[in-house]
């Protein structure tokens, strides 16, 4: 893996334009010994005609053996180095309900739960109420709390789940979390992380949390079942430097769900306005295509049906993207990725560590003998077993959009 | 990659001989999509016959996208980590002239340029001058400048471009350089670089280039159109330990452009004497055969041939190239090794960041199934994609040099 400054002196100017087709949760497994995977069983002509002029293989999202949630799993393959840009839950929280984190904001994942007169926690998360209630809680914390000096955001997000967001000057994350993980004890008071970075900064911001819990806890008194909440994951968004700093790029995300527009957004892209369907985050792609260099296009229900472990239904939304690859074709482009977060097995209803089947194709890309797109088929590609990091500088070399290193 | 520390404690006597034959820019494309590349298109019996005996795949310079340089590129092949020990285009420029840098030289790359009467540049390489001019110019240049302390070579390369060697005590590179990169501006002093590992001998020797800059522009007032010089890649060769002191072998190389020379000395090897066709490569090598234990033989042309887009060319000298090869395996090495430094695709015409194939031959190598020496075939090799600079590892191993890691 190179770092992104070495990457970032070699990066030169082109008009190439380069698309990521990201099925989440794309890999997967055979449901008996022998038998096919997901994209195996797909009928799938369009990716197949694209693999036989690409290069093929598999990425590998994280190292092996390691499964990946969506954060890592996105930001590896945007080509930023998943173990040291760390996304915290609460600011993953923040992005799955399209709240736009600003850099200095500290977000936690909220939950409101049940205590006994003693304050003992009796239930994590207060019988999961309904979302509807969630929102009412959320809107009398937001009227019963107030913190010095600091602006409060308290989001609905579901059911027993909210988003808070800290925002104010000197705050900073590195935090412990208030939620016990365990029943018959109370909340635990909330502090810095032994190795915080800014370890003030981090005890300021830790009072300033306990202090909203204790407002919480008096707000939510005489309510039944919620009448206390957790807080989690309380972090900044991590610092990371945006694909047109680093590799040039005019970015663009075309994505039906928040978490992913706000993944990309993390990574300076712009989320384009796309409706809900297939066919509206295709249209996206046209609309916007003479102004961006660079589209991830986002696809979720492979992962959706994979974790229903409904395998029939992940290789029928599977066909359905396929038939969605010549629009992109059509435009075009030099290079093509085709790949995903990480693989989601039916088999195992959830995500995995397999490698993720991949394609890469461009006029350059030296294409191999595999002849479909699917897990047999890359096992034979050129790629190999490709650190997924690794892949967008393998797309800007194919966009020629990197000089030589050295002389 | 394992460091040269650690390997270095693994190294174990032995008489083993290992043979690196080293086609320089070798990988290649098919000019159309599902066509040939040029070593799949050339007829290319021995080296075929040899992979049948081999284990094959790729090797991969850098990392996955990165294009080297000749300098990282070799270094990489010869086992040492590209990205660690870094050759300024100086002392690059030095070893091409077959220059003999000491270890505390100062090396810097110059182009003769024209400036206007305010001293702004009009021309960075002063209309690529005649090297009859140059050889005149860099004479003037060394008759009429003169620094302190230190010992001065002036040296013509080819045109506009010479080579500039500061000898003495207490020098320093991690400099800037004085040519502006445009048009319009007068050269730039240079200056130590922020990061500079000793900022008081960059210092110095900042101040020395300035004043000899400024002994150059009075010297050449009143040439046409050369009047001015510019200084770029200002650097000591890095101090790299030498193959003896990693490796224990006793490392020879065979090429015919000084540039390959020189890099091959950086690293501890003995240049022997040859002349300029394959056959008198070949003849060093058999005459050598009994004093190295490695051997390292370097053929330009399918670079250059690379270079010119020339698909014809490329696998016209593969071919002969290919015709040599049974000379080397007459000697019976221990281990082969073919390769190349980098790709040089003709479709590109110039160096590329596509995996090099690679075979390693040995009587312990494991031979996979790929019987010929191509992408193709790499591509079904058990090597993989390896990284370059885990091949010298291999290549020891093979020859029995290297002991167990841990009891």
């Amino acid at each position: 893996m190179a770092d992104l400054e070495f990457i970032r002196k070699l990066v030169i100017p082109a008009e190439s334009k380069i698309v990521f087709l990201v099925m989440d949760g794309v890999g997967g497994l055979p449901m008996e010994q022998g038998g096919l995977t997901e994209l195996e069983a797909a009928h799938t002509p369009n990716l197949d005609a694209l693999a036989a002029n690409s290069i093929c293989g598999f990425t590998i999202p994280i190292t092996p053996g390691i499964t990946p949630g969506s954060g890592p799993g996105h930001l590896g393959m945007f080509g930023y180095d998943p173990c040291r840009y760390i996304i915290g839950r609460g600011v993953l929280e923040a992005l799955g309900i399209d709240f736009d984190l600003e850099p200095q904001d500290v977000a936690a994942r909220g939950n409101f739960c049940s205590v006994d007169e003693a304050g003992r926690v009796t239930d994590r998360r207060a019988g999961r109420i309904p979302t509807e209630k969630c929102v009412e809680l959320t809107a009398l914390l937001r009227e019963k709390t107030k913190l010095p000096g600091v602006k409060l955001f308290i989001e609905p997000v579901k059911e027993h789940r909210f988003v808070l967001v800290l925002r104010g000057d000197g705050l900073a994350g590195d935090l412990t979390e208030s939620d016990p993980q365990r029943l018959g004890v109370p909340p635990v008071p909330i502090r810095p992380l032994e190795n915080a970075s800014d370890l003030a900064a981090s005890q300021k911001t830790a009072d300033l949390a306990n202090h909203l819990v204790a407002q919480a806890k008096e707000a939510l008194k005489g309510q039944r079942p919620a009448n206390m909440i957790l807080l989690r994951g309380l972090d900044k968004r991590p610092a990371i430097p945006s694909m047109r700093e680093v590799f040039g790029l005019r970015a663009a995300a075309i994505a039906v769900y928040p978490m992913y527009r706000g993944l990309a957004k993390l990574v300076g892209m712009t989320a384009l306005p796309s409706g809900t369907t297939l066919a509206d985050e295709f249209d996206a792609l046209e609309k916007s295509w003479p102004d961006y260099d660079f589209f991830y296009l986002h696809f979720k229900y492979t992962d959706s049906r994979g974790e229903d472990g409904d395998f029939a239904a992940k290789v029928a939304v599977i066909e359905e993207f396929d038939s969605y690859v010549p629009r992109a074709m059509a435009l075009k482009p030099d290079v093509v990725v085709v790949t995903g977060d990480h693989s989601t097995p039916s088999l195992l209803r959830a995500h995995s560590w397999h490698p993720v089947p991949t394609m890469l194709y461009s006029r350059y890309c030296r294409c191999d003998e595999a002849r479909e797109y699917s897990e047999r088929a890359c096992a034979r590609g050129a790629l190999g077993n490709l650190h997924a990091v690794d892949l967008m500088p393998l797309a800007l070399a194919n966009a020629l959009r990197l000089t030589k290193f050295g002389a």
